[in-house]
């Protein structure tokens, strides 16, 4: 990279891991980003056509969803989950479809990328694009394909806490060679597109990746197979140090579909007859030193209430899970550690929340 | 960066480029950022408050200024530019705003920094907020001061090609202690922002710059005094290659108000007697090789003419100017056979337009 003064700028490098991404993904375009955000802002903007209007979504997502739709003058437009996939459903998704729709985002979560046909059927019912954000779903199938080539497209992570790690970056993955030069064309301030960029109602924008943060994906995703056996593995460990725990269980385990899965996360559901809330729960393991968090909550429609949105699954869902440490840095002594401190709260919970109720007694 | 396992998310080098560059301008804050329009984008959002309007921008500057503009939902209102600095007139920007203004943005451009104090004035009577695209304005200064702390805010570029390389990446210098606040949440998805990002009008994005990045902009900082003494030295040697060229002006020679100059840019302006227009002369010069652009031309109310602009001095000058070869890479030897070329030129235009007439002639 040095040697060849190429630093940015679509570079061999990005060039290169765009054509091993594509091949990974069993798609025929792969656009490389900044970062994941910036691609789904670049789709939001491209499917909207300029409109200002709607994008259906989940509110039980990363949080950054909503406010990347409002960059593409988009309002985001929440739709509830299914309780099994806690992914998109059809049906709400179908509900929650008005003339003001643009597009439709579907999330692919680590345990599930829901049900694609599902919504690939209200998409073309409604002659909408359907696209993905599959930043956890990487590695992951879908009725034995790979995703990435679903929708009109999928957007995926660089960032350095997910499965290919390019210290940030993106990327967007297609089979649809129009889009995929309009985002060309879009991440590079329009550079070189033909004919009028405002009469296409395309917006440019910054959105490169450059050579440092190719070199380093490229590092990774040739070990992506070995990242994900560790993970498997660990995610194994955490199944035994949890087993037989009352009231808990490891999302996607057993894997119900027999698809691959990639384990990049751990997160625990608890529902009766676990003994205390997830917020003590989640407290009381803080205050053990455990670097944990709740998982995806509160849903989005807290913080964008406004058109107010009917989401019963997601309302229950968000207050049942539990993220537990994941990855290269946690040992197997530390998931025993964490099973063991699990096993004390199931055994003890009533008694705790006993204790805690007098200490408030005044 | 490596060890510490610190590869992004406001790393430890980061948060030292911000400080050595906040030193550096002579500012209380400064936000490192993905890159310099998003810096943009995210200005133009803030100061918009969420209203759609228009911001005042010159149409003789980069091309994606009116692109971030739309992102921020505004449009770009163009306004004529001063004969001598080619920044924004501010008789011409008062003439420009209307009910519709959000805010005013001008550029520092690499030979001058504009008439801060008049568009401030300007800025000031109509309470608008003024802020700056001092990309190409590094190392620059106005009445003494150097750049960095002037207006609301000032917008800079590590990209690759500039005096600070970072490969990528750009940075905001503000005095402001509140929209430094604003912009570090924006630029990190809005985490951490107290109460409601969407009641208050803040859009959240990923706009982080990262440790590798902020590593190389530390090497490159730590040496900008010579960077820009090596450009000097080059472009005097221009400046004698070009001595008495008739109708041949480089730009920013001689310095005409004695501030530094960081000299990023080498510029011919063309007038008569140059004996060729400007595009013929980039043809004649690309067909000798040289790597040779016109500068911030065509400009840019030719891709955004709604609303139509009326800007006389723009359309001059922007059939005027040759952008010349700059940056280490060129040597001596270059800038020699560049100069003898151009006098070729100068002496034999008349004679080369006559033989190109007689060629079209069927």
């Amino acid at each position: 990279m040095v040697e060849r003064r190429r630093l940015t700028n679509d570079g061999p490098l990005v060039q290169e891991l765009e054509a091993q991404l594509a091949a990974y993904h069993g798609v025929h375009h792969c656009i490389a980003l900044a970062n994941a955000g910036l691609g789904l802002i670049m789709l939001m903007q491209i499917f909207s056509g300029g409109r200002q209007g709607e994008v259906v979504m989940p509110a039980f997502t990363f949080r950054g969803l909503p406010h990347f739709a409002r960059w593409a003058g988009q309002q985001p437009r929440f739709a509830d989950i299914d309780l099994n996939t806690q992914t998109l459903s059809p049906v709400a998704v179908e509900a929650a479809i008005s003339e003001r729709t643009t597009a439709i985002l579907a999330v692919c979560n680590f345990n599930s990328p829901g049900d694609i046909d599902g919504l690939a059927e209200v998409a073309a019912r409604h002659d909408l694009p359907l696209f993905f954000d599959s930043v956890y779903g990487v590695g992951t199938a879908y009725r034995g394909r790979r995703l990435g080539s679903f929708g009109r497209a999928e957007v995926f992570s660089l960032h350095a806490t997910k499965l290919i790690n390019g210290f940030e970056g993106g990327y967007v993955t297609t089979n649809d060679a129009p889009l995929a030069r309009q985002l060309r064309y879009q991440r590079n301030f329009c550079y070189g597109a033909e004919g009028d960029c405002s009469a296409d109602m395309l917006i440019g924008l910054n959105a490169k990746l450059n050579e440092p943060h190719a070199a380093m994906a490229l590092l990774s995703l040739a070990r992506i197979d070995e990242t994900i056996g560790a993970n498997g593995a660990r995610f194994e460990e955490y199944a035994t140090a949890c087993a037989g725990i009352p009231g808990l269980r490891l999302l996607g385990h057993p894997v119900p579909d027999g698809e691959p899965r990639n384990y990049s996360l751990v997160v625990a559901e608890l529902a009766p007859p676990w003994p205390l809330d997830r917020d003590l729960t989640l407290a009381l393991l803080r205050a053990e030193g455990l670097a944990i968090s709740a998982y995806y909550s509160p849903p989005l429609n807290r913080d964008w209430p406004d058109p107010p949105a009917h989401l019963p699954v997601t309302e229950i869902l968000a207050s049942r899970f539990l993220q537990l440490p994941a990855g290269h840095l946690v040992s197997r002594g530390d998931i025993e550690a964490i099973g063991a401190l699990l096993r004390f709260l199931a055994r003890h919970g009533p008694s705790i929340r006993a204790a805690l109720a007098e200490e408030r007694t005044p």
